[in-house]
C-alpha cells in the first residue's frame, strides 16, 4: 500500500484526494491545506467526499487558521513525513516549488507537481498514455495541465498509429469554472498574444519529437476547453482508421454530434445524465463528425473537462514512480476505479 | 450617379443603405421591405439613418403589410425597374434567388447579393481587395460573409506580399449579435462539424488559387468573430514585414493588446469611444502581439464585427460593376466617406 498524501484541497486535489481512496493499492493517509475554506468542510462532513479523512496543516499558520475555525487537525504535515510515501501537491504555483525545497526534498517524500507549476520542478512532465515508463522510479513528476492533457492524449493515438509530421491546435478555453462566477470574460473573446501559447511546448515536455504549435483564445463559458486540431501525418489514414485509433485510447471518447451530443453543453448534460460525480468527465471527447482526413492532413476537434481530466493521470503517475505497475495494468485500474470507459 | 435600391431593410441592408447615402456618386433611389418592423421604422423615423428614402414593396403582400401598418409606401419595387440602376440584396437567403430569377434578370437590373447566398448566384463573389478588377462590368456580384472578408482581406495582404503555400483558419464565431438574444449558446461551445467549415471554400470563391482549410467553433459573445490563423509562407518574412504589411492593407486595423485592446469587448469599446454609430467596426482587427513567425510559418489571430465588415465592399462592388473608378480610387472613396482610416 502506498501512502498518499494530497497537498491542497481546492479543484484538483479535492478530485485526487478522493480518487486515491478508490485504489486498492493506495491508502489516503490524510490530507492539508492552511485554510479552513467551505470547500474543505464540505469535503470532510458526512456527505462530503473525504469524510473521515485525517486532516494536517501545511504550516504553522495553516495550524493556527483551522483550529480557530473549529476543525479537527491531526497536526502539522512535516511531523508526519517518516509515514508518507508520496504527497500529491495541489497548492498554488509558486508554493509548491518552497514545499518541494522545504519539506519534500529534505525529508526525501517522492512528490507530484500538477500543471500549473513550472516545467523545471520535477524532471518529468508526465501524461499515462504518452511517457508513462519516462516517471519509472522518479521522485518527482509533474503531471501536465487539462490542455495539455488532452493533446497528449490524442496527439499519441495519432502519433503512435500515423506518425505526425507537424501540427497545430487552436484552443478556446472556457473563462472560468462553474464556482469561478467573479471571472472573466463576459461577452467576450480574449485572444492569448503569446505565440505559441504555453500550451505547444508544454506538449513538448512529454512529447518532445512533436512539431507543434498552439494558439489560444478565452471565451464565455465554465465548462469544458474546445481545440480546433491540425496534424499533418507522414501517412495517409481513412477516417474510419483514425476513429479506430481514438477508440482505442484508453482515455478518449469518440462523441457523435449527430447522437444528441452536439456542443460542450450537452456533453456535460451527458455527465449528469451519467451520474458522474460533479458532472466530471476525465476523459477527452472528440467530435466523431469533425474527424476529417484530406492530403494526408487530418482535422478534428475535441473537448476537456478543464476540472477532471488530469485526476486519473495523477493516480497513474503514483504507480509509475513506485514500479508497482505497468502502464497497461495502472491505466485499467484507475479507469475501473473511476468509471471510464 | 447610379442610383441604387437597397431591398430588404436588417442588419446589413440598413447598414449598406446609409453608407449608399453617404457616397457623392450614388443616390439611394429608395429601400424595399415587405414588413412593417420597428428597426425600419426607426430608419425612417427623425432621427434615423434612412429619414425621408422612399419606401417601396418587394412584392404585393408587401404592400398590404406595410401600407395596413400605416406606413408610407411609394408602390411596387417592380414599377421603378426602369429608373433603378442597381438592387443591392439583403433579403434572406432563398429570396434572393428569387428575386434575381423574377424581378432583376427580367428586367436587366444589376444585382449585389450578399455572403448568405449560394455563391452560384454570380459569377464572382467579391472582396474589394482580393478581387475589385473581376467584378467590372458584372450584372450579378456576391458580396462574400463577414468571416470570409475579414480572411479574404488578410490573406490577401500576406499573400501579395509574402505568397501563401497552405493555410488554416480556425474560427472562433460569436453565438448572435447584440438583438439576436433568443440565440445561443449559453454558456457552452459548439463544434461545427463539417471539416472543413463552409468559409475555407468561400475564400476560395475569392481567392480560387489558396490552399485554405478552415474550421469552426460557436460561442456565447455577441460582438465579434476571432479567427486564430496559421500560413505557411513561401518567403521567410519578419514579424514586422508583416504588420507592415497589414499596416498597409486600408481594411486592416493593427491593434495592440497592450495598449489596451485585448479583447473584442475593448475592442468594441473603442468604437464606441470613437462614436462610430452602432460602435460598428468595419476594418478586420488584428491583434499585434499574435503576428508570429517561425521557421516561415506565420501566426496571427484577429476579429471581425461580423454586422459591419461587409458594408464597404458592397459600396465598391457597385463602383466595380458600373466601372466608375479603380480598386484603389473606390476604396479610398469608401474609407474617407465611412471614416475607416
Amino acid at each position: 500500500m502506498v501512502k498518499v498524501v494530497v497537498n491542497g484541497i481546492g479543484t484538483i486535489g479535492k478530485r485526487v484526494a478522493e480518487a486515491v481512496r478508490k485504489q486498492e493499492d493506495m491508502q489516503l493517509y490524510g490530507i492539508a491545506d492552511v485554510s479552513p475554506s467551505g470547500q474543505l468542510k464540505d469535503e470532510l462532513s458526512e456527505e462530503g467526499g473525504l469524510h473521515g479523512t485525517p486532516l494536517y496543516a501545511s504550516n504553522q499558520d495553516g495550524l493556527e487558521n483551522l483550529s480557530d475555525a473549529g476543525m479537527h487537525v491531526e497536526g502539522l504535515l512535516e511531523e508526519e513525513v517518516d509515514e508518507i510515501d508520496v504527497v500529491v501537491d495541489c497548492t498554488p504555483s509558486g508554493v509548491d516549488q518552497m514545499n518541494k525545497e522545504n519539506l519534500y526534498e529534505p525529508n526525501n517524500i517522492k512528490a507530484i507537481f500538477e500543471g500549473g507549476a513550472d516545467s523545471e520542478i520535477a524532471p518529468v512532465s508526465f501524461n499515462a498514455d504518452a511517457n508513462y515508463d519516462e516517471a519509472r522510479g522518479e521522485d518527482f513528476v509533474r503531471v501536465v495541465s487539462c490542455n495539455t492533457t488532452s493533446l497528449s492524449r490524442t496527439m499519441d493515438a495519432v502519433e503512435s498509429s500515423f506518425e505526425i509530421e507537424k501540427a497545430t491546435a487552436n484552443l478556446v478555453r472556457r473563462g472560468g469554472d462553474i464556482p469561478q462566477d467573479s471571472r472573466g470574460p463576459i461577452n467576450s473573446t480574449i485572444p492569448v498574444t503569446e505565440v505559441p501559447s504555453h500550451h505547444g511546448p508544454d506538449v513538448q515536455e512529454v512529447m518532445p519529437d512533436l512539431d507543434i504549435k498552439t494558439l489560444a483564445v478565452k471565451v464565455p463559458t465554465t465548462y469544458g476547453h474546445v481545440h480546433m486540431v491540425t496534424a499533418e501525418l507522414e501517412s495517409n489514414p481513412s477516417e474510419e482508421d483514425v476513429k479506430a485509433a481514438f477508440r482505442e485510447q484508453p482515455r478518449v471518447e469518440v462523441l457523435s454530434a449527430g447522437e444528441g451530443y452536439d456542443s460542450t453543453a450537452k456533453i456535460h448534460e451527458k455527465m449528469r445524465d451519467l451520474g458522474r460525480k460533479r458532472s466530471d468527465m476525465q476523459e477527452a471527447a472528440v467530435w466523431e463528425e469533425t474527424i476529417t482526413v484530406e492530403d494526408g492532413t487530418l482535422y478534428w476537434i475535441h473537448m476537456v473537462h478543464q476540472e477532471a481530466i488530469v485526476v486519473p493521470e495523477n493516480i497513474d503517475a503514483i504507480r509509475a514512480m513506485f514500479e508497482t505497475e505497468d502502464q497497461e495494468t495502472s491505466i485499467e485500474m484507475t479507469n475501473d476505479s473511476m468509471g471510464i470507459e
